[in-house]
């Protein structure tokens, strides 16, 4: 049987984003489809017809949706370049720190969406305070996943990722290097992962597709 | 060396009462600590300092939080009478549908519990038709896990437990056989379990326990 992976994501999405970090870290090919989430498409509704949203990983005709759901099940079908540590302690850990990017950092960065502009420094503090506590589980090391980037790293690249949008769109810098100096060096460390490097989005293309994003978000909160 | 493991719990909580029915079903020995979250132990904030909740396993002086994570680690670290399904798929299956429970199903439930009486009959409708779509995986089968209980029935117990709550203090059927048959039967069998059986408050105790922690909620909402 050929073996047919594909995945539903949407443009400069980073939460698709892990997904495609991990196939490519791993060497695995997979067909890439673009989703209208204005306009869901019936391959949408019917491989993810719970939550209805990216990203959908959809492996011999089979669909696994949620990005952390599906990282671990890209790891144990490819077992090549494992992603989480071998260790269950160590698995443990960097499933805990992985729920705290989702449902602590990214959650208060997602506010600054339909923020005012006075309510930013707030957030951002919000965010600081959780990026910090996040930042001394990467002391002494290079990467979450030791000397080489693993689960948690393409997990909490969405932080990083984040980061660049803030200072693109609001001038505003979340990980100033004096404030985070190792999430800082983690950064510039990711960004010089050929896989990370060819999946991020070209600057001027970004800034405009989140502009867009945050001007109907703001326009939605009125 | 001899194993020690330690669970921080609080009486009657479904989410510690996962951990119990794991370690019970593997046959592994711990020492169950009763935490009172109105006065938060050293031992808690030493062992969960992040979000300070319980349960926390701890084993062999390690820390480990969140039901979820609690539960793979100790799948992954005591191999004997696996709770999670052997496939990637079936694996990734379990794991969603954990999610689904606790980040739909749940939410919508505790919701009762700060609500006034008019508010109930629209929150049981929501849990309702979430809980429809969750019954359509038991379709077939005797657990969720199969033929014996597995991580989802471990999981999904909360839910079964949350349905004797509401009939037992607000006289509040969430789901009856009519309504429910599969999952009306499947509760029927997961209490029919001695592990479980075991872990289940005494009714009145609990009934008591429960009504303090209503008063409380709605007190806090006024």
């Amino acid at each position: 049987m050929v073996e047919e992976a594909k995945l539903l994501g949407t443009w400069g999405n980073p939460l698709n984003g892990r997904i495609e970090i991990a196939l490519k870290l791993k060497g695995i090919q997979y067909k890439y489809i673009e989703e209208d989430l204005s306009n869901k498409s019936a391959l949408l509704l019917k491989y993810n017809p719970v939550h209805k949203k990216i990203p959908v990983f959809v492996h011999n005709g089979k669909s696994v949706a949620e990005s952390l759901v599906i990282l671990e099940y890209i790891d144990e079908t490819w077992k090549d370049h494992p992603i989480l540590p071998k260790h269950p302690y160590d698995r443990a850990m960097a499933r805990f720190w992985a729920k705290f990017v989702d449902k602590k950092i990214l959650q208060t960065l997602i506010k600054t969406r339909g923020a005012k502009d006075e309510e930013l420094p707030k957030i951002i503090e919000e965010a600081g305070e959780q990026m910090k506590i996040l930042e001394n589980q990467l002391k002494g090391k290079e990467f979450f996943g030791g000397e080489t980037i693993g689960y948690l790293d393409i997990v909490a690249f969405s932080v990083a990722y984040w980061s660049q949008v803030l200072i693109q769109v609001f001038g505003v810098e979340f990980l100033p290097e004096e404030k985070f100096p190792i999430v800082y060096k983690w950064i510039g460390r990711l960004l010089d992962i050929d896989v990370i490097k060819s999946w991020v989005p070209p600057r001027e293309k970004h800034l405009a597709h989140i502009k867009g994003h945050i001007e109907d978000a703001r326009a939605a909160s009125k």
